[in-house]
């Protein structure tokens, strides 16, 4: 995933919009040495990008004793059947953040990454759920890593063959891969005529 | 996500569908104290998972010298829009593999892990495709990690409330999330008539 020249420089603008269509991000730690790499949710404001997670979650504890994160984003775009096996490859969007942990104390900022995080994963449905009591609050850990540096790498386009393979007769091409919103299931416990809203129904990111 | 029970706990056979079933997984490892991920396509072989890539690879070179890694690989199922914002979650899938990387030195083993890789992306591709020259085999790297401890992560199911906010008027429910394989493109330089064949046309994992 190497070949093309460029892949991996770009500005902030296109590496943050990576991370805020990332529906999660993967996160690595060190613990005794030791990487763990850990699928979890995840909000963008400005340089900074917030988890939440009970109080007693191990990767939680780590981010906030301020230790180097990495927080890789990674949206899969395509499948690239080249002439030869050698040429495969993935169209793909990715960025990698790195910077250090801290714990989200203030009220405000907790609040506000909260807020942040219920809007990465649909946009208007704070202003709809119930929002979280004082006791919910007290039970969730906020942690905030403030980016320190970033880079990206992205692969779009067609496949890429030796030129003597173009006359083989083998399929290339795309095959273009998304993520699919489907039918939103409702909860066989919903109180009575409540219909999807417009934010579900028209799911994109 | 860390509310259900045994929600941690499962045997190998468990953990390797989900491994088998992800198109990339996320590589973490440490480097000068620092963690890094890295999406990567991988392949497993019983308890081995592979990796392959150009010989001068950042990623590739670490693994190859013995360092600790960890693989995640991820599945997104769904979102789970709960009442309250706090019981708001994901369904997902998720694998965590640990042990430590080798270059993979035998040609009849490096071979194996290609074919791997090859089927891994779209099964029956490595039959039809031009297949590695000794020139290519010698620009391409493969690594191996023996796993030695793995665990997995599930989520399934609805929404779980609070008794008393069962009653808000409030949507709740799953919308499920798949990967959605799209038409594929044909390449412009595709020689003549060849049609796109049967493994990709019904592409699924």
């Amino acid at each position: 995933m190497k070949r093309l020249p460029k892949r991996g420089q770009y500005d902030s603008e296109t590496i943050y919009k990576i991370v805020d269509e990332a529906l999660i991000c993967h996160v690595g730690f060190v613990d005794r040495e030791v990487p763990f790499v850990i699928p979890t949710i995840h909000a963008r404001i400005d340089d900074t990008v917030y988890f939440h997670g009970a109080v007693a979650n191990r990767m939680m504890k780590h981010i906030e004793s301020g230790n180097p994160v990495c927080i890789t984003a990674t949206l899969i775009d395509g499948i690239v059947f080249a002439r030869s096996v050698f040429h495969h490859s993935m169209n793909y969007r990715s960025a990698m953040l790195f910077g250090k942990g801290r714990k989200v104390e203030s009220a405000e900022e907790k609040n506000a990454a909260l807020f942040a995080v219920s809007e990465h994963i649909a946009k208007g449905r704070w202003d709809e759920a119930r929002i979280p009591s004082p006791k919910e609050m007290d039970a969730t850990l906020v942690v905030a890593v403030d980016i320190e540096s970033a880079s990206a790498k992205v692969r779009t386009g067609p496949a890429i063959d030796d030129e003597e393979d173009y006359s083989l007769p083998v399929w290339a091409g795309v095959m273009p891969i998304q993520l699919q919103f489907m039918q939103p299931e409702r909860d066989e416990r919903l109180a009575g005529d409540i219909t999807v809203p417009e934010y579900i129904k028209q799911y994109k990111r």
